[in-house]
């Protein structure tokens, strides 16, 4: 399991692109993305190091960013990279340490690998994401 | 300028790290340490590929992290190693895009190399580490 990215919460992501550019020396990697499917759209920027940040921001009337953001955004999950996702969510299921808010789906900001989302029982948000094929 | 870890507030560090043991494969990374200076219990976790999680407990009567425990806790901030502490401040103080919330003072959790903590325009609070000399 590796640090795939830190995502954050964010009204624009045009606006908060250029601050942590101008803060981190980060950049653009991809292009900006809508995922319908999520109700986001997203951006990832890059470090030099090759550390991603993802900002999203609201999509559609009924975002599940919405909420985060009402609270004043900012930071928001972390997303680990895994070589077995259902296996890796299975494990998780009968450790009774997390629940599967979102079973595996394409992300297309991710070049369409699955991710996954559960919420741990000290209510944390953690993506998973599939290894490369 | 690299990622160096991702924080999270915890009531309790032990309880934590044992469930993060679980759910994602970490281990603890050197001993916990209490940082009376911040206000902080710390211990850090690893992941396989080398990442770091750092775990926060309040400790003390006024520690900075209560207020966001007292709003659910978890995730926090995150930090970056820079190679010029003093430097990259004086860039952020200038382009206005942050302040300098916690000027540098060695962190006994990271081999008391120094770190300072900054607001950002949009309310991130990120943490930044000297690259070790």
């Amino acid at each position: 399991m590796r640090l795939h990215h830190v995502a954050y919460v964010t009204r624009s992501i045009e606006e908060r692109v250029d601050r942590l550019s101008s803060l981190l020396g980060c950049r653009p990697k991809g292009e900006l993305v809508i995922d319908e499917g999520q109700g986001v759209r997203i951006q990832f920027v890059q470090l030099n190091d090759g550390s991603l940040i993802e900002l999203l921001e609201p999509y559609g009337e009924k975002s599940p960013v919405e909420r985060h953001l009402r609270k004043g955004g900012g930071i928001y999950h972390t997303c680990f990279e895994v070589s077995d996702l259902e296996g890796t969510l299975d494990r998780l299921r009968q450790s009774g340490d997390a629940i599967v808010v979102r079973e595996p789906m394409p992300a297309p900001a991710i070049s369409n690998r699955r991710v996954a989302f559960v919420v741990t029982a000290d209510q944390d948000l953690f993506e998973f994401v599939e290894c490369e094929a």
